[in-house]
């Protein structure tokens, strides 16, 4: 295992620049923390760049982790406790890190990944933490993958990363432009586009959505855009009591999901 | 309108130290920010016990809505830049906050206002912004009030009340000293106990629980504890696809509190 002890290294401006998106996307790379993400990656074929121990108070569990990882000819770095601080991005650092190259993301491997599956599309929702929870919940729904309309935050944010605990990295994930490039996407695919409003549509539980959906997220503040909700399929709503105006919308798409995923299972 | 210019006047001491939950508790009172939510509280018949309005920086909604609450005879003090950061506990705040009177909560008013209704009951959750979406989806799902075991995070807590959209100060909540006590009470009012575990159990949706269900969400780390797990008229799990783990604790509970409604409206 070799040893890093300046900050000034190389690859440590690598890693520590991927906390900005610019350098994510330029690199094709992202990071990961903590012993379960990164044992995690590694058992699921995530490539690894580089990765990284804390040399002085690493837990046994990251240890035997990167012991493991150099085993297998991975590039494990033991990096002192200043220079392991300096590619951190969480707040307790868990002695361990890794750089991971992003998964691949073509239109035809996405579409080919989710068959006849049901696709979450993520239309302009901003908070990191919004964007892991709604990756998380559709691998769990077992939708195919997730399609992001650009002006969404990036899944491969640190913060996104955890929130999705494990998620990013196994859902395929797909970029587009625009609104129109999604739907014409969704169109040639034969998906069916389901948009949410609060206010009025069908009752999510009475649409069918058991297969080949692409249920569309909104951005916390306004929803799902003008042009997908002329253009959608169907407008689904979730009915509600009290007072409240709206649901959160990891929550929203969370229940629109698992009711896909309760049909899909009990038809 | 009374204006206040000096950070030491013993109201801005009170707003100031509501930002901690031993001052939340010794005063029965909480801050609000923001026009929504302030217009909201005062519209559903929250108590307020101060309105607070910046002074050079208000927006126009700020000021009518302090405009109307001082010709209802409430106390609206308008407070200099300097002094309203004081009492802001919000990155961005919007020029208008208010000390609200917690609602009172005996076991009887509670109990009264969940009559045949769901409960959600919250067992040390930790996260203040899932404690605020956890009572959200409670409201809009048609659940009477929620139960806080001791050891949950505050739901007066400045983030907890923002991620709860008003909620907060709608909804009957409880607080309990323990696992016991809450089994006993539920026992007492005929509501069956339903804890939920990510890896066996009756699939939610072919559990009863349109009415009378009392639903258990556990911490994010551990879950429910033994104690109501054991106790529990029925475990509920939420059947999943892919290698996700687990749902983030909001999001299960969406869909077991959604799913409830569901039944009751649909039988």
């Amino acid at each position: 295992m070799k040893s890093i002890i300046s900050t000034d290294n190389r690859i440590i401006k690598l890693a520590a620049s991927l906390s900005e998106k610019k350098y994510r996307d330029r690199e094709g790379a992202y990071m990961l923390e903590g012993p379960d993400m990164v044992r995690e990656a590694l058992e699921n074929s995530g490539k690894a760049r580089f990765i990284f121990i804390r040399a002085e108070s690493a837990a046994g569990e990251a240890i035997s982790i990167a012991e493991a990882a150099e085993a297998r000819g991975l590039a494990v770095y033991e990096l002192s406790e200043a220079v392991f601080e300096k590619i951190s991005q969480t707040e307790a650092p868990q002695g361990i890190a890794a750089v991971m190259e992003k998964p691949e993301s073509s239109c035809e491997s996405f579409f080919r990944a989710c068959e006849d599956k049901n696709v979450l599309v993520i239309d302009r929702v901003q908070d990191p933490g919004n964007i892991g929870t709604l990756i998380r919940s559709a691998e769990a729904a077992g939708f195919g993958g997730a399609v992001f309309i650009k002006g969404s935050a990036d899944p491969f944010s640190a913060k996104a990363v955890r929130a999705a605990s494990g998620s990013v990295g196994r859902l395929p994930l797909l970029f587009v432009q625009s609104d129109s490039d999604m739907l014409s996407l969704m169109r040639e695919h034969g998906k069916r586009v389901f948009a949410s409003a609060m206010e009025s549509g069908t009752v999510y539980y009475k649409a069918d959505i058991a297969r080949n959906a692409a249920i569309v997220v909104g951005s916390e503040g306004s929803g799902a855009s003008r042009c997908i909700l002329d253009a959608a399929d169907a407008i689904l709503c979730i009915p509600m009591d009290g007072k409240t105006e709206s649901l959160n919308a990891a929550v929203a798409s969370g229940i629109i999901m698992f009711e896909a995923r309760r049909q899909r299972n009990d038809r």
